[in-house]
């Protein structure tokens, strides 16, 4: 009884949050700019509606007689993780003031336009007030939350369980020691033509072509949409309804393919995820009130990595369908080979900007902001001070002069959104990607299908060892019987060195 | 104070049938398949929470103290009608227990899957359950919401405020006398020839011609969209986002292009709607739990006749318009005239299908259906005796013997669906529509638009005496600001009369 109406209430919250991905969907993708106004309105009624929901005496009243229920039951049996992870999830936002977070979501909307204000001008002294409210308020979170190493680690937790700086640290450490040695030598290496990227590719057919690759990997359009959207990103309402976005640059064709490839890994994840977990609290991130159906950020970053990089980079995979390619654009790809094609979408320089960073640089982008951030959160850097600090690890990571703070430090819309804490998931995806990875290519349907373009052998591989699970298991569960150990940056820097090691 | 928090609360409110409002735009146009399962729950998880806002303690409490402010206010005050409409909205819910909406939500879900299978089959045997739980449940309705004269009279009111039976009577008499020999009189005529709308139109320009057409009668793309949808419809966000839908049949022209004008005539009363009622209870449909700006179904379905049938019907609309037609499908449109096109479009024949009837029949088909739900829910007719009652109908008033129930009492979703009481108020709205006209035409600056193609000072004129007041105003009292009197069919019977006497 307790537990049947533990499992009601949580299905109200999850159904509260998935029509706030269907307003957040809708906001950028379909709706025109009148409704602006009254958007961000609905999004904080919803979303204080789910808190209602969470808090409110009924859960409460729900959730005790439902943990009595599943005491007894084994740890690592669904209802006992369901019934403890709405517990943790109300601890949690029990422990955030409602103030707080009230103030945090006002913040959230003036940051943001004085980001985008600041960023258009180049004018960091203009956002600098906002980013102090942001790194204090966030600080103020982290303390409400609880942490004992450090204040960074309650932040950090809330997108990745379990992660704290200090595990973060050595793991920086090992990819730093042998990333700047490859990417030195890559640098040194003459660079391949590239000049047929830039070419008039019309965007309706971009489309054409990204929802061809999409359906090839085994994205379901019956359970699915692809749209176009100035940030891609994937957002699910079911596991029978997961949508994709990509945008298209009329004259750079690898942005919008490889964001569609990247999205459609975040978007196998949601569809693969065991449909009885739908309109459960296993579907919802109660911490950050958000319906997803993946264990954490950094696990479905390993997920979108994965199929971006490790399949849709690979040599193998446009000897097998640059002819696709070709066919879709005949005039322009002519006189390129799978081969120059491949060589020129893998090219490795360093940049100033890390959404367009290649594979070696990647990593180094984000080691900025994590150390950087951390160090704000901990009172041992001034904002103040963040361009400068910034500019100078620009200059020793990459070798790079920041010309100015638009591309420096106001690029990411990250800090004045409030997430802090976040960033370090992107380099946990690529980590996770390839050690999962390894492990699935020593399986001869999941290789073979990667020799002969069937993606069903390596979907089936990732749905057993990682999607169907969606979150039931903690990511390091997850990880662990998956790969027999635990975080390892050995895979990825194998992968890398193979690769990039020239 | 009290009417703050009033207005805090209305506003949530508002948000959230907002959100139910893009749930369901969303699943008629963008969701794939296999988002169905879920869709319907997180719409009724939303409707409840907005109805538990409604009739919680804190609406309670405010509604109390805003009375107290408000109630020395003029009659009129927007302050004191919007407390006052959420007094009757209350009232309303609170005199239908929460077992009989659960019921009906129940029963809706379950009767309409029933009606789309009986339908497909003409099986009215098997429908004929459902449809009598159905019109047994809204009895109960009826007689929770109360009535004095006749139990129809409650369900009509939740439509349309302050209409009865005992209205709809004579109104449906003095139409039905001049309607059915102007019919005779029509039929009597040759057609004119129509080969030409049956031609090949591709839909994708029949859309771009349908974005044309509302943009030229000003439906606003800043604020509003235009998809595809099965059945046509409009819904609204705010002021700022309305949406509209079309549905294009590839040969036939006429349909996607006048449903298209239909649907931009609500579109333009929601649009026009004072954005100082945006997120209010005046921008809320308490009693149907629906985020709508318009005054009443009548009120909204006058809006859109007027354009799709007094402007977009009319011979000068094509005199000027013609050629961009002809423009998009010049192929197809080659050997017709404007005035053959008008013609072949204004054709009065009498059909077994209310949504492809004509003006001069279209309002018997929705007499018989109000005559005969209203005979049911008074327990006058047995659901068994519908089908033959139904064929009488047709025999008498059209002519026409009904083939079989697909074609006959099967047609329509409404009842499935629990709508008993709404298809008077597509007559209403034809009545209206031409009420309001006479008066807007004998404005110089409308007749010299409507003359030259310029619909902005009728437009103009629609939003002063209709679109801007929104629900801040009773149907009735619009009505008789615009026209100087009450509900009368005499312009609309006159303008038939004009157009179709011959």
């Amino acid at each position: 009884m307790g537990y049947d109406r533990f499992v009601a209430e949580s299905g109200r919250v999850n159904d509260v949050l998935n029509a706030v991905n269907l307003l957040t969907w809708d906001a950028r993708t379909q709706m025109p700019a009148g409704g602006t106004a009254s958007r961000g309105q609905q999004i904080a009624t919803l979303t204080s509606l789910a808190r209602g929901i969470v808090t409110g005496p009924a859960m409460r009243d729900a959730l005790a007689a439902a943990w009595d229920e599943v005491a007894a039951e084994p740890e690592d049996s669904r209802r006992r993780r369901a019934v403890a992870a709405m517990q943790e999830g109300l601890a949690a936002l029990d422990r955030i003031p409602e103030p707080l977070l009230h103030e945090a979501a006002l913040l959230k909307t003036e940051a943001q336009a004085a980001w985008v204000a600041a960023r258009a001008r180049s004018d960091f002294p203009a956002f600098r007030p906002y980013l102090e409210r942001s790194f204090a308020l966030q600080r103020r979170v982290a303390d409400a939350l609880g942490w004992a190493e450090h204040p960074y680690d309650a932040l950090v937790a809330q997108y990745e369980p379990g992660m704290t700086l200090g595990r973060l640290h050595p793991l920086f450490a090992a990819l730093r020691s042998r990333l700047v040695p490859l990417i030195a030598r890559a640098q040194a290496r003459p660079a391949p033509r590239r000049d047929f990227l830039e070419r008039d590719y019309p965007v309706d057919r971009q489309k054409a072509f990204a929802r061809t690759l999409t359906e090839l990997v085994g994205f379901d359009y019956g359970r699915g949409r692809l749209d176009e959207a100035v940030h891609p990103f994937e957002i699910s309402f079911t596991r029978g309804d997961v949508r994709i976005t990509s945008r298209y640059r009329p004259n750079f064709l690898p942005a919008g393919l490889f964001a569609a490839l990247h999205e459609a890994g975040h978007g196998l994840y949601e569809q693969g995820i065991d449909p009885e977990l739908g309109r459960s609290v296993l579907a919802t991130d109660i911490v950050n009130l958000y319906a997803v159906g993946g264990a954490s950020f950094g696990l479905h970053e390993s997920q979108s990595r994965l199929l971006e990089n490790r399949v849709g980079r690979s040599r193998r995979f446009w000897e097998l369908h640059f002819p696709l390619l070709r066919d879709a654009f005949p005039q322009q790809l002519a006189d390129v080979s799978a081969e120059e094609f491949w060589r020129a979408v893998n090219l490795v320089r360093p940049g100033l900007i890390r959404v367009e960073a290649d594979e070696l640089t990647y990593d180094l982008h984000i080691m900025l902001r994590v150390e950087l951030e951390a160090a704000v959160i901990a009172g041992d850097l001034t904002v103040a001070d963040l361009p400068a600090a910034w500019a100078g690890r620009m200059r020793d990571d990459l070798g790079l002069e920041v010309p100015d703070d638009a591309r420096g430090v106001l690029q990411d819309i990250h800090w004045s959104t409030g997430y802090v804490g976040s960033f370090p998931t992107y380099t946990l995806g690529n980590v996770m990607a390839s050690q999962l990875f390894a492990v699935a290519e020593r399986d001869p349907a999941v290789a073979g299908g990667l020799e002969t373009g069937d993606y069903a052998p390596l979907r089936n591989w990732l749905n057993q060892a990682v999607h169907r699970h969606g979150r039931s298991r903690l990511p390091d569960e997850i990880l662990r019987a998956a790969t027999g150990g635990g975080l390892d940056p050995a895979p990825y820097l194998a992968y890398l060195e193979a690769k990039h090691g020239g």
